[in-house]
């Protein structure tokens, strides 16, 4: 975890001071995903929990579902002209038996032969590789309080984000509201990686009893994400996306964004979200 | 322009008080880009500006680098099952001679063969690839006051951000501080591929006397794409990473950070930074 941040030099002008100071800054550096042996994708991340990383994505490919899907995973050594370790390539082996994507150029896109590559075949995508849908009986149940209590423990855990300001988080939550992880990451879908692979590590996949919270925005990719690992709540302190609402609507998955003090909107589930104990409206 | 947003029902929660309304949210659709008919990648975005956005990754790919190395661009019609096109997939022809990178698998990731990959890998891949060195001459020079000026034109110049909260922006300043050009995307790598991508139709590669202003964070994508067009400041409102003020260290990009305000901190490339106009520290 010594990489988290590094030191550069900066300049700051304040009202038209100058002064030289050192300055902390969130580390970025790739990391190569190789899938047993061969590269898969390459992300920019800031090293930490890389096998979380990789064993989360996997999930999110639709790849791994369980801890036992999981031979190892290691650090690729010694290749390097210093015959050194960079600890950025890492290669996840599978178990036997488990059932692996057809690795080509074409799995970067969601159709190969036709032109008719849009949003809904994105949402049919998530669907033909989702492991479990998502399945909380009986339904979970939040209240605008818990909700609106969370963002400010997100923060208050976030260990990196004050010193460099750098850095996107994802928390997890039970029902109850408790928080159960945090990962903080310069790439917000690689905090919601590793949160996912630390919980198949655990086998504690699907997390159909916990709420997702990420700092920023809901893009498509995020939501896609809790799909995958059947979280039921995915709440965002930011907009959500077009894309991202129409794939909750589909799968079930209860989105909130803009959740801000007192204040969220519901796009999503909201057969998840207790309103009975709100007041009166007006 | 039509699909930029999207309404989508939503339930507010504002103070225990519960509404439905309309609500407006940034468009996100997949965007496959091919080569001269071979898909080569897929990326989230905003619609409209497509094959500026098309034409833009490819200079940060380094395949093109001037108008006259493009042959043209279509949108890719007819082959979903009811024979409609999606606008969603757009094929970039190159002119004849024109050097085309090796699309393998491997062209996803920096090495294939060595565990090598880090950083300074990345730094190099792009030494390698770029067309031009950032070559301001004399050197460009901007004023602290300048600079503080720009996030509020940013802003103003926006259109769509108020509405749904959802868009990254991205813009192009002249070293008078003329806006040039504002592009937004639900992702801020799209803006700015937008905004090269224009530059590349109009003639206007490489953008050796412009400021490249983004809204959000500086990570090293984006050096990498302001440094692939030749533009030799890039200012962020917020944090930059660390490989990001490496590669401007490196290629001799000025890095500006945390924008705010009359305050900003600088990480590399001071040169251009008319500090002489400030007051005296303290």
């Amino acid at each position: 975890m010594g990489r988290v941040t590094e030191r550069r030099k900066v300049i700051r002008i304040r009202d038209g001071a100058v002064s030289s100071r050192p300055d902390t800054l969130v580390a970025e550096e790739p990391l190569e995903i190789r899938l047993n042996g061969k590269p898969l994708a390459i992300t920019m991340r800031t090293p930490g929990d890389d096998f979380a990383l990789a064993a989360g994505f996997l999930v999110s490919e639709g790849v791994l579902g369980a801890a036992s899907d999981l031979q190892n995973i290691v650090y690729c050594a010694g290749a390097t002209a210093e015959g050194s370790n960079t600890y950025n390539v890492v290669d996840v082996r599978t178990a036997p038996g488990v059932v692996l994507p057809d690795i080509t150029l074409e799995r970067n896109v969601y159709t190969t032969s036709s032109c008719g590559l849009c949003g809904k075949a994105s949402l049919d995508a998530v669907r033909t590789t989702a492991r479990w849908p998502i399945a909380d009986t009986p339904p979970l149940q939040v209240s605008p309080e818990l909700l609106a209590g969370l963002p400010d423990r997100l923060r208050a855990a976030q260990r990196v984000f004050d010193r460099t300001g750098g850095l996107h988080a994802a928390a997890l939550f039970s029902e109850d509201g408790e928080l159960l992880d945090i990962r903080e990451d310069v790439g917000r879908h690689n905090a919601v990686d590793k949160l996912v692979g630390r919980a198949l590590q655990s086998g504690d996949l699907p997390l159909s009893r916990t709420v997702l919270l990420v700092s920023g925005r809901a893009s498509f990719e995020l939501a896609q994400k809790a799909v995958m690992a059947g979280i039921p709540v995915l709440a965002a302190v930011s907009a959500p996306s077009s894309l991202a609402v129409d794939l909750a609507a589909e799968t079930g998955l209860t989105l909130v964004g803009f959740l801000r003090g007192s204040s969220m909107n519901v796009y999503a589930g909201e057969h998840r979200i207790a309103l009975r104990a709100t007041a009166p409206q007006g």
